[in-house]
């Protein structure tokens, strides 16, 4: 799997999409975060590159369900050749009114070992996606079949995803505030900062719980920052 | 209880709204799934002929809470009325500025042996609502008083809910990804069929767990198709 | 603690917003309830008096994260400041594009005996939020960093919040339906009211689960009337 | 022509729909604006009695354009039977993603001595339904057929529109703020009392335009109201 | 120009987008007509082939306003290279918080021989825009610069446009209703239907302001028809 | 009249609101157009400081028709005590359900000689508002009395006004595509920056007119900024 350092991983499943968020601001990025997407079930952290499906509105003549018997169907290829430890983002145009994708492809996916399936449109099947632990965001729900409002037209090209530019590669983080996507050049350094930060965060939120103010430890002073520095490095 | 047997209630109970809807669209409905109405609380199945009450808008003069002391009340008779087995079905505009109904009511309904109750507005007392245990279904909470949105009108007359034209009779079926309305004569083939459907849905999710790809199983292939009968006739 | 007995408090603790709603209503406020507010989490009940902060659209030159070092930094004064017992109340203007506050500053509140936290925008960090046990009450996850979208401009001024009018010192509730503000010169009035209506909607709740009709009970008769005040002075 | 006496009809054709609402206000009414609905073209003054028609959602086997064939259409009915004089009002679900009705139709009203033409819908021909000089009043251009979307269900029934209660008989007015709704009972009085506040608006925009504060003439004070009735009873 | 013939083409400057969307109806075309997408100023009638542009979000470090001077730029490109007598058709998302085009990109649209521009989000210089002639469709205004919101991506793909999938060659009709767009093959076929149609139509709208109820002329009956063919063959 | 000059202001007059959003993202600021605010007629340009109101929600036992009686009512006050030649600009929430002014208040304003109205709620009795000629900016009409929605709390403090923080002395600007705010430290810089790149822009029609590309004229290229230069200083 290119791209991402296994370290970077591991810390960036340990991290908020709040904190990577304040990462991007710093670097001037503003828009990263999807609008109107969240996870199907109880959130599961999820951390993958991405890899792109793109869906345009469907026409009458062009979309029936009988497509899905195509090989050459892109819902299905993208389900069946989105790399491991990568995550699906689907372009459906904010769209739920029908569904991008169902229990049984996720559960492919799962299988495959993808990390995650992300869309701005909806799952049908919720339950039965859930069920598969794969990690899963979505708008909202949306049982009736997907060749009533969405026809796939590319794989793995820069798409829409809930506001978001996704290019394919970029890393797609997500939790229980959504997702966020990290431009790929950035993601390494973003990971070290954002787990260096969720140290301090963690020891703030110790000398809360302890009575101290918002003015003692958050954001940091020079005297809470040394303070976190000594204990870090087991001087107590 | 006339309409459905107990056959075809028994299946749809154990189909999602998902295969439901595949099953609309290949006789052509493509519009039968409400939109924004989700389950209250954690979903139960839900299924029953559908019984109707028809909210218009509030007028200050006519709609005062005193209304419901008054047994020729509509929203008391709609529940009162409601017969067993069947689900009462509110058309609110989808208005949820206020509320469609409460625990009490909801428990009464219950009581009555009815089998749910949808609105597109919303319920008062949710986690009341939730507690009674009735499959209840809304587009989400709504405490405040209804006379102050909602003036009853009819019982059992054709309406809109959730952007579905309902019949009285029509059945309707809601799981986790919502609420869907069957044409009361397409119900028995509806039911039939779509459990059908599951039980190769289930033989493929099996497969695909087993390492099997979308293009082995799903759709079915004249091979998976063959396998799936074979497996089910209980040759090895 | 100015304000609220502490007998009105515990009543307030034990009634639906939805019964306060209606005792709202018997006084002509129609306009009481948040809309689109709602519990971060499994609801907790909330009781508190209204502590409020108004933000405005952030202005880029003026809005840093760096602001958040200093003091005088009215985001922070008002987690500071917010009293014991109080509810801090934020208007976002109903926008959860960023956050309204995250877990830090939510547990920094708990952790000052405060009774609450409600904003018609989001919070970040949810998970992080809801872990704190302190009720809190927004529109949707918002994961960006607030300097984006918010700039804290007045503490404990009238604001709107989720399109209701809340004045300092408003008795502010949330349960599962979401967020009523009660003007503080009649909250010990429908305090005990809504305990008076809750105890006769206990007692209905009975009655219904023993087969009585809407007619019998709801709303009260005088026959179902003098019967609960029977049972309830422990007259068999 | 039943119910609104010609004095009362005439001196509605010159107050503003602002005043009425000013008016019913005094009586308690909040609600009788319409939402979302505006004239499809330059705002002409209308007044009629509300003859109403209620669409609920299409249903595709049932739904088709050959329905208009048939004399029982409801849709067509309403255009041949709303009585002279009278306001065509549909409910529509404030829904606009297709036809309400069109040129020929509204042309058709038009000729049968008709006074507009109101739906929370949208009318398609935009252009044509202007051209005919009928009033006519929606939310949008609406291009697409009626059955793809609607189900005309039943005529003078009390309905919703706009987010109001609309009874049979109720007079609606419309003018370049939107469409308000007075309830049959109280349009006499309210005639009178407008077109009374009327004149002394006129009077009061003279003033304004001469110079005069807020203070001095508006709201009226003992002074201004007593120049204005000097000056209305033609005394210098 | 290739495509369409001469004839069709002026046969669909003189027909109206709601007759095409019932003749599009007649194929099993539901969803031919842009959601939310109207003529910038006054309508113009426009017809033409469709030449598309995809944006999708901007990023901030990649969309600047400073890429506008690359000759590679495709958004300039787009506006140079857009076939004469075809309509630039943009997919913006449906998003109108930046602009799609401003009155200097318009007008050189124009000078080129365009047949018209549509976006589903807004232009800039409104005033300067309709000041061009050219048709142009949008939702609404959008003064900000495009590169706050917007990456130009793709030029001459399938796209989505107001909730319909545009494939370059398609004909794009406006008028004051709004946009539809006829799949390329369907178009000559449709545009004598249509021509023949509002034939039909212009003869009812004689029949109906001459005293003629809908049932003697709308929809046709055989009497009408053949009075129509008489009328149209010149035999009195 | 403090603040602006005579030459920023006439020049602010000659500019459009597209160019000068480009001014304001090149120093870094993004969000200074208002959203949902239009001219409410025919649009005039608008120019001058902002004077500001904010309105929060009503509440049924405060906010009376009658307070407009009392000389201390906010909301005259702000259309008596907006300076000259300012723009009086007003936190409406986004809410257009019930009126942020009429036509005589905004008459007032244009007798006291202020440069305009602004809010993001909405204006009753629209056509005499238009009558007026003062610049007067909305949501969308609004008929229904201020006092059911909209409580005046504050006079000239930082607001919210269609998503845009605005300051007092900022510097608002209106045109067909709507309001722009100009922080008050920039607005004689922008006014000159913009000037200069309209007459650049007016010279670049000119040449697209003649049949240049944008390739030679737009954005400029060292051969076109000489061209112009030359011609500016009327050299053939």
């Amino acid at each position: 799997m290119a791209g991402l350092s296994e370290e970077a991983r591991a810390k960036l499943r340990k991290v908020s999409t709040a904190t990577l968020t304040t990462c991007l601001l710093r670097r001037g990025f503003r828009t990263r975060m999807m609008t109107d997407v969240r996870s199907a079930g109880p959130a599961n952290r999820m951390v993958g590159e991405a890899y792109t499906l793109r869906f345009i509105p469907a026409r009458e003549d062009i979309d029936q369900m009988s497509n899905y018997a195509d090989p050459a169907n892109l819902h299905r290829r993208a389900i069946e050749e989105c790399p491991r430890g990568h995550v699906l983002v689907i372009d459906a145009r904010k769209d739920a009114r029908a569904s991008s994708g169902g229990d049984i492809m996720v559960a492919r996916l799962k299988a495959r070992g993808c990390a995650g399936i992300v869309t701005d449109g909806g799952f049908r099947d919720t339950e039965g996606v859930v069920a598969t632990g794969l990690p899963a965001f979505h708008k909202q729900p949306a049982a009736p079949s997907t060749p009533i409002l969405h026809h796939p037209q590319d794989l793995n090209v820069p798409i829409a995803c809930g506001d978001v530019a996704v290019y394919p590669g970029d890393i797609v983080v997500g939790d229980s505030d959504g997702v966020v996507v990290i431009p790929a050049a950035h993601a390494e350094e973003i990971a070290n900062e954002a787990w260096e930060m969720t140290q301090y965060e963690i020891y703030a939120e110790t000398r809360i719980a302890g009575g101290a103010s918002l003015y003692d430890v958050y954001p940091a002073t020079p005297l809470s920052r040394a303070d976190f520095e000594k204990l870090r490095n087991g001087k107590p």
